[in-house]
């Protein structure tokens, strides 16, 4: 790779990474539409393969197409890992089943299984039917655990020793490895492990402990015997939790005997991270999955079951109007002025909400504290909501110069806001104790129940008071 | 720290952990109102700071000020820098001037800044003077960077080697340091860094590199030269993106004149990501910051101008309602379906917005593929705008018994949903070039457009063609 031209002159790096995305893609996209192979290799030679990801991307489908036949025989395998699964999907089909096999081969198993994961079953089995035997044996083991499991997420190569090793020792037999047979070593490595007759780890040992260590010290002085050993079953969101809560940086994975099969890194944790956020926004934003990538027609549909579930929603908030239709005919101010309390009552309660669902994603909330959470929403949806009867209620008042009006739509206000509080807390918390994601049902019981009883407060108490 | 004794019969540990918190929180609180101090140290005794750190916080708050008289003595300086901000600032405030600049001495200079620039100026000039000098300078140096940059989140810890030294001889120093001045050596470090006679970084060093080599092997043979240096001033979101991109577990840091002066390493990335989602997450829930552990009075403050906002829109919304007081009056089944189509392009809208602010932030969306988001996102509007518009269109003609009213309502939901899409995908494109942040103030923009263009176009068919 070459050294950054930059450097002296250095304006943030990442600045760079993506200005040189944007010309470079445009670079690309008109070298190959001229003809002209040689530039586009010469121009992702300097790339880092995460980059070359990023701009197979930001290509039209037909670009990408070209673009692979260009670079068919330099191709990194690291890209592979690096794609997001719509596009990958695409340059899988491309590249053929031969050359996703030599690259699947060359990569970490951890890297590998997460290619494979997303193939349908025909297209895994060609593929890892071209997988060297070795190397597939392993992959498929890590295939056999369940989606986002620690099994898919963790790779094969680690380095183990015996407990009664010492320093010296450890060092030694890392080096003869490396000169024996580089690939038996993980690409990078931050602990080794120490390990029993039976397989069993013993103790982590941390590179810069055993750096620090002379040579005769054993490595049970310096191996952390606390060391969070995963079950190859967990989820990988208690993965990524635990590796918060602990500042991890590698954990060492356990199969249902306690034999140690594989090692979890820090990488790949930052990946869950991003995925299980990416899951929660846009969840709690009505997607059911990231569709940036996706064809219109596909996320049409995708984006489909959640707006009729708000259609049906909205008929029931409609239906609630429909019963005071005559009060409206009398008095069409309160036509005008009903969305008022039921947008108000939406947002306080998104806020309650927000504040909920990401409390529960981070597991702050818990059963000891969930009463302590819903009391103070329903506290602040009180206080706001007086404050902003009073200020609607003005509004009211001096728009259709009726203080009664003024003072129907301050008392709806109140109710609603106290409810928001309430519902935005309560909902996701009832929503979780029933084992469904609250990211993604909150929003939507939410804002029926503002709705619903923002409009019937504010037309009930108006049919009560004003006619 | 004790070994973990469900060890034999393994659960999920994740779950270990919160469970035992419950009963540790209640275990603590009991033995705290019976006066058993010594129970109370019994139980912590066992725990992991990180999980003192969320005992903390779920406690209340007098029983927050009983914890620390009664830990006082033997309080883990590590669990300040796990606590959240507002309970930090209580815990600091019982613990003590003396007894927080100790703590903070004994932690790497990162975690020290992390909870000092919280503090107020006085209080974290009063806690400073009571800090050793020479690390005090350290820490007085991170604190002169800019908030959320580089410098602040970088550890001064870091071992340097000249770049003409070989493997053996790294090997030796790092040993020769570790037994003569432990604190010098950073608590846990994956690379260290050759470094040339003007102190700029060469490269760095990989500790799976430096085991994995003979002691002859020169470090310029195996050190990493393209290595990502960080601009001291560099933004923590742009960090967290190099590290990310690149897959980093850290990267040297350096100050104008290209000198090395710190490392960042992963774990404080992973934090910073964390911080970064929750302010997305937060900031599109309209809640400013994550309050969940402040006040309801200072809550309902922070909420307020949110909420004032939207108030306004609400109004302007309510304003286009009323140009039709006439036309609603002689058709009161307007009222009753109106908010159908205005919620209908809010959602719709909230998934265009919830896809392109998450593409911005990740910095998949760029100048370059801008507009084949936006003209991507108008498609999946016109496809599901026809869908519900036949839905809404019949189900308006099957209530009120009329076809031309199903017909308006139907054009409506076409024209609101197309806007929806464009809106939900321009608002967050334009206000980023605006350099304001698309989290905070799409949502609200985007819901007053599809309030208004949703009443205004609804209502405005029906003046036309109903009467």
């Amino acid at each position: 790779m070459a050294k950054n031209e930059t450097d002296q002159n250095m304006t943030s790096e990442v600045d760079d990474i993506v200005e040189d995305e944007i010309g470079i893609e445009v670079l690309v996209g008109d070298a190959m539409a001229d003809g002209d192979p040689e530039t586009v290799l010469r121009i992702i030679d300097d790339l880092h393969y995460a980059d070359v990801a990023d701009l197979l991307e930001r290509l039209s489908r037909e670009e990408r197409g070209q673009f692979i036949d260009v670079v068919r025989d330099q191709f990194d395998p690291e890209v592979l890992a690096e794609l997001d699964d719509t596009v990958r999907d695409e340059v899988v089909g491309h590249l053929g089943v031969r050359e996703v096999a030599s690259a699947l081969s060359e990569l970490d198993s951890d890297d590998a299984v997460e290619v494979l994961e997303e193939m349908d079953e025909a297209q895994q089995r060609a593929v890892l039917d071209h997988i060297p035997d070795e190397e597939r044996t392993l992959i498929e083991e890590s295939l056999s655990y369940p989606d986002d499991s620690a099994g898919r997420l963790m790779q094969r190569e680690i380095v183990t020793v015996p407990s009664h090793w010492n320093v010296g020792q450890c060092i030694d037999f890392v080096r003869r490895i490396a000169e024996e047979d580089e690939g038996r070593l993980p690409s990078v490595f931050y602990d080794i492990f120490a390990i029993d007759a039976r397989h069993h780890p013993a103790g982590s040992i941390a590179l810069s402990k055993l750096m620090s260590a002379r040579r005769q010290v054993p490595v049970t002085e310096i191996m952390d015997e606390d060391m969070h050993e995963i079950d190859v079953y967990t989820d990988q969101e208690d993965v990524a939790f635990l590796f918060r809560q602990r500042d991890l940086v590698s954990a060492p994975v356990v199969d249902r005997n306690g034999r140690l099969v594989g090692a979890i890194t820090i990488d790949d944790v930052v990946d869950v991270i991003h995925e299980e956020h990416e899951e929660d926004i846009m969840r709690m934003g009505g997607v059911i999955e990231d569709d940036l990538y996706e064809a219109a027609i596909s996320t049409t549909r995708a984006r489909f079951s959640w707006l009729s579930v708000n259609l049906l929603t909205a008929i029931l908030a409609s239906v609630v109007i429909g019963f005071f239709d005559a009060t409206i005919e009398q008095i069409v101010a309160l036509a005008v002025l009903m969305p008022i309390v039921a947008s108000m009552g939406g947002n306080a309660g998104t806020q309650s909400l927000t504040v909920t669902v990401r409390a529960l994603a981070t597991k702050e909330l818990t059963g000891s504290n969930a009463y302590r959470v819903i009391s103070k929403e329903v506290i602040v949806g009180c206080f706001n909501g007086v404050i902003f009867a009073v200020l609607s209620g003005l509004v009211a008042w001096v728009w259709f110069e009726s203080v009664e009006l003024g003072a129907v739509i301050a008392a709806a206000m109140v109710i609603n806001m106290i409810v928001a509080g309430f519902s935005g807390a309560a909902i996701p918390i009832v929503l979780d104790r029933m084992g469904i994601d609250p990211a993604i049902a909150s929003t939507v019981v939410l804002t029926t129940m503002t709705d619903v009883i923002g409009f019937f407060a504010f037309l009930s108490l108006a049919a009560l008071v004003l006619i």
